[in-house]
């Protein structure tokens, strides 16, 4: 077997390169990574990628890491079942999506959700074993980032964020009155993104928003999203979320 | 001729892609676009690219945006001088730098720029006008980052976005021992990336952080950078920065 795939549980990050494995019908070594346990930030993964992040994909002990590059990486290598258009305008439709997902949404809704699931995590362990929890985490970012999911992020902060998530709601479903899908009328690595990112559980998570009334086109996208046979198979990999911790998803409030 | 580049001064995102169309020997007609008189904001060009922002790249009519997405489809419609590796693993590599760049370098050397330079035009516009100016402005966080740069980016913000710039270099650096250029033994994308958002002015704009003792391998990768054709050609691009606001580049302190 030549394909290797660490991830945590079937969402966000985990999620957006786990869906387009399924959809291309490649066989994959899974390999769980617990987050509950800070493996991520374990010596032996860190090993794997120094960042200490999932998912990592390891093809023929190439280690590649960044959902978006190793999406790129799947189209390149397993062009079979194509979730990027072959022709240069089609692509970089799909790049410009995947850039604002990236850099406009996700930081968003992950901070919505770490200070619902990581700040419960994080409060639950005692000052001292924190300190040296911390101490592991590579990226400064990343470090700062649980730092202040123990204290809470501020009010600001988070409205700041629900503001970006709403914005995005609305770029999303201006687009899906121009297209089927959002880079075209091809189901694309950009769906995948939105999807993994904000789009599966933006409804879920902030009824306040009232996704459906106001984004009807993007909750019918949803329900194509979550039809598509890849994306169920995704979705049935292990989850392993303790029951008190689904927040992050908004199975739990 | 098909190909038009609307650009600015060849600095920051102007240059990135100015540098490969260089680099491939590609004709193009060059569209200057004045920021100085808000022209990235004016009706017209809004009707180009309706974020309001420069460079756009038209080719065949089709209007490609966001510097990333217009060097990677450069190299999907001009590959006969090659900026990005040919084998997926490759790749990947270079698309993780560009990634880095565009998320954690490219903002924050921004943020010194547009304070030292934005700050200067925005303070010398009167409230009124200045208000007017700001309704053109597409984007919401462009029209904030415009308004915080008339009053001035905070110095808590200022010294965040310098350790970012830090650990980027210190970033570099290793990398540079251990490749000749970023994303390996090729000059790539990632390059030019790193050289226009940051390597190029990063001496200049920032002598506190003693770039030439720390960051030895860096100088002389911007030197080798300095001394190729397509980059040369490209900074021989019309600079028409008014001399008193040279200042994002670090030429004027």
């Amino acid at each position: 077997m030549t394909l290797k795939y660490y991830h945590a549980e079937p969402a966000a990050n985990s999620l957006k390169s786990m869906i387009p494995l399924k959809e291309k019908g490649l066989e994959f070594e899974s390999h769980y990574v617990d987050l509950h346990k800070f493996e991520q930030h374990s010596e032996w993964f860190v090993k794997l990628n120094p960042e200490g992040q999932v998912p990592v994909l390891i093809h023929n002990d190439q280690i590649i890491t960044q959902t978006s590059v190793i999406n790129e990486y799947l189209e390149d290598v397993f062009p079979e079942v194509p979730l990027r258009p072959y022709d240069p305008v089609g692509k970089a439709r799909v790049r410009a999506w995947n850039k604002f997902v990236d850099e406009h949404v996700m930081n968003h809704v992950s901070m919505h959700g770490w200070h619902r699931m990581v700040g419960v995590i994080a409060r639950s362990i005692d000052g001292g074993e924190f300190e040296s929890l911390l101490e592991r985490i590579p990226l400064p970012d990343q470090r700062k980032k649980w730092a202040t999911a123990r204290s809470g992020f501020s009010e600001a902060d988070l409205a700041n964020a629900t503001d970006k998530i709403i914005y995005a709601c609305a770029k999303v479903e201006t687009q899906l009155g121009e297209s089927l899908w959002l880079a075209g009328d091809m189901f694309t690595t950009a769906d995948i993104n939105f999807y993994a990112m904000c789009g599966m559980m933006v409804e879920r998570m902030f009824p306040e928003l009232e996704v459906a009334e106001k984004y009807p086109r993007l909750i019918d996208w949803r329900d194509r999203m979550n039809a598509r046979p890849g994306v169920k198979a995704a979705l049935e990999m292990p989850d392993h979320t303790a029951p008190g911790l689904r927040t992050f998803t908004g199975h739990v409030r």
